[in-house]
């Protein structure tokens, strides 16, 4: 059975150090660590969103080069990772791609590095996780995170992870933490 | 009071695709990923080790931009972890600082994505990690992985992260589950 939860990592809307509205810059790190951790967990499927051309040739020429081009032959380990990235200009065209495909409404997850008066605990968010009749689309920010704008619009706003006296993780690590606690040894 | 867990990363000795032991070249998003997360769980330091003065110089200059120069004030969120980054020839070398401070034996951790014929369970080594006497040092390989003759030095086997018919994980995303696993929500 096909998994329900699919991962968004979003480069606009975000905020900068500033607290300005900003489209961020792809990273090509972020694109493998974050494939290989959906795949390693499961996730159905990983949308890099982003709505700048420029990014969007970058993230299919990487697709590309691992998955058909010179890299699957050189290290075919990523080439199952990132033939599950897709690329989307808006949160919305992603949201309604996953729907399209479950003829279902999409329940949002967005994620943070601070508490959220509506945060959601691990726990509880790895128990709403277990209907599997309904996609969850977990969104990850970069930059200095998801919009306002984008926690309000999101069906659950995941608690933090808690660190000691600080919590500036990688968006790559924090993927990683949030998915292991979410879906980590779930079977299939 | 300080914490009991130290983390390696090694470029030495390491196996590459073909099974050899070879140096691996250090990664600047290893250092500042690994450095956050180690940050984010109280870890007490994080050593990168390398025989390699390239490598070396590489890392010292990496610290000090965000330690000590244009990168302090442009991102404080980086000074902290990154201060508590060392450079160490060999883990032997590591190891015998670690034991000078605590004047104890240090007790050594292997990691890696394969099953190991001593492999210890994340839940066990939670419970003795809890031991405050004693300093333990995590070692994580870039590369292919940590060589047999490393882990057979070890005290303990880490068991693999599972995941569903994948294990190509980062050495960053391990580093985070890894520490999220053993000493998350652990407090100080």
């Amino acid at each position: 059975m096909a998994s329900n939860v699919y991962i968004g990592l979003v480069h606009y809307p975000i905020y900068d150090k500033r607290k300005k509205v900003v489209a961020t810059a792809v990273t090509n790190f972020d694109i493998h660590d974050i494939a290989r951790c959906a795949r390693t967990f499961g996730a159905e499927g990983f949308f890099v969103i982003t709505p700048l051309e420029s990014q969007i040739h970058l993230v299919e020429r990487l697709i590309h080069h691992w998955v058909a081009g010179g890299g699957s032959t050189y290290n075919p380990t990523r080439k199952e990772p990132l033939s599950i990235v897709r690329i989307s200009r808006t949160i919305d065209e992603a949201d309604r791609e996953i729907s399209g495909l479950w003829k279902r409404k999409v329940k949002r997850i967005a994620t943070g590095a601070s508490r959220h008066p509506r945060s959601v605990g691990f726990g509880s968010l790895r128990k709403i996780l277990e209907d599997r009749n309904t996609p969850f689309f977990i969104l990850f920010g970069t930059g200095w995170g998801l919009t306002e704008e984008v926690k309000d619009g999101a069906d659950y706003v995941l608690e933090p992870i808690e660190g000691i006296d600080y919590n500036h993780l990688s968006v790559r690590s924090a993927v990683a933490i949030v998915l292991d606690r979410l879906v980590g040894d779930r079977l299939g």
